[in-house]
């Protein structure tokens, strides 16, 4: 499918005004039936759509590998994937269990309980337990290959992109509308590709949510570096679950925020 | 509350590396109580928490006027909301049907429909009537504006800021760590102060996100006006619904995806 789509618009410069093709970036809705049951819509680029759905049941928790799967059918015309697991017991009710982790990390909250700080106590994930050391010079080199690899973002300006790298070569890297979908689509490419996740490192083009720390930390991935900014919950709980946080890195500079002891300087 | 926070980084430059404070923007995390029932936890920058109560409430169609609500109370430091409507028929299971909106148009698709087109058609919203006209040098004055109210945006780079404007100045103004939450605040101070909106015009510092066109829809909001990108679904969106969408204003130039004649060039 395309990625880009063209669009008639009306370019404006200063009071001047003329019609004009424009490339817009192609947003496609795809919705995953698991064992028969609808269990979510994502609004994604229409592209790795396998990818980004073996990605989505893997962080929710829904698969650890390809083995606990039966079929899997893409209808790309139609928006559709239908995936049958061989343990039917990843119903939706436990999706929905599972599918916010915000909210299941508040489940235990109430008018009566004790604040914002109780929000980081409730999450329920191992610490990150891994030695991996990667160079400084590394970091640089691969933002600038990560912000490179898109033609799409260069022509457009409206997806994200994301890599996963060990301590020296980009091994997998995706983009989509929304940076929670890129991530899915790596972690899905690795599924399929085999590779070990608790070594790596994965490289974002934009901001870091508090939820990309969330499914790093359910898939112990010890470094997340960002080409953004963090916000406070963020570090919080990156510095909670042993992750390695780097931003901010533009040029020649980065900022990092928690467990620097994984960064060669 | 304070909007930034004080954090320990290492900072790097090149290979030399010092420990030092950098500002991180704040996140903060609301939980709103309707009726003693848990309706939702927001994860918002800690400021103008009842406009963004109010906004949300009034974008998922669970209030429209202030003349709804029995009673407000905010516990900040516990990070509760508690609102108690006159009409109690405001239940979880109405919020959820309307919560998602994406999954409330998507709620007719099954593995037998028709495909990603259909989405559109889903959309429940009546097409927006209004014969504003807004002059084109506005919109440079508005997005200068709009980008330069925000110190913290200036110091950490990590909000979104959203502007509610006629079409001489802005009305109302917010901040927030997410985008869809700095509508829901603008739109929330617009209850508090009793603005009309549907002859009003929205600014964004951020991407077009459809969620974004959705909200203006329901409240009927004409024209929309974005610093960035929007995507292919956005525009479609727009069209259907009659919203005038202005993109990529960047100095002396922008992009008008649909509904020209409310702009006067």
């Amino acid at each position: 499918m395309n990625k880009t789509i063209a669009c008639k618009v009306i370019k404006v410069v200063e009071e001047r005004s003329y019609a004009c093709d424009e490339l817009l970036v192609c947003e496609y809705s795809l919705t995953i039936f698991l064992n028969s049951k609808r269990l979510a819509t994502l609004l994604c680029s229409p592209e790795k759509l396998k990818e980004l759905t073996l990605g989505f049941l893997r962080t929710e928790r829904l698969i650890t590998s390809l083995k606990d799967i039966l079929s899997f059918n893409i209808d790309e015309e139609k928006g559709i994937v239908e995936v049958e697991t061989i343990d039917k017991d990843t119903s939706r009710e436990i999706f929905y269990s599972k599918k916010v982790d915000l909210e299941s990390i508040k489940g235990t909250i109430t008018p009566k309980s004790s604040g914002t700080d109780n929000f980081l106590n409730e999450v329920n994930c191992e610490p990150v337990n891994s030695d991996i050391c990667l160079d400084v010079n590394k970091i640089y080199d691969f933002m600038t290959e990560d912000l490179d690899y898109s033609e799409v973002f260069k022509t457009t300006g409206g997806v994200h992109c994301v890599a996963l790298c060990d301590t020296e070569e980009i091994k997998v890297i995706a983009e989509d509308v929304a940076r929670h979908n890129a991530l899915d689509k790596v972690i899905g490419e690795a599924l399929l590709k085999d590779i070990y996740l608790k070594d790596k490192i994965i490289i974002l083009s934009g901001r870091v949510s508090l939820e990309m720390i969330l499914k790093a930390a359910k898939l112990q991935i010890p470094v997340i570096i960002s080409k953004s900014a963090p916000t406070s919950l963020s570090v919080a709980l990156a510095k909670k679950v042993n992750i390695t946080l780097v931003g901010f890195v533009r040029g020649n500079k980065m900022n990092i925020y928690s467990n620097q002891e994984r960064i060669n300087l």
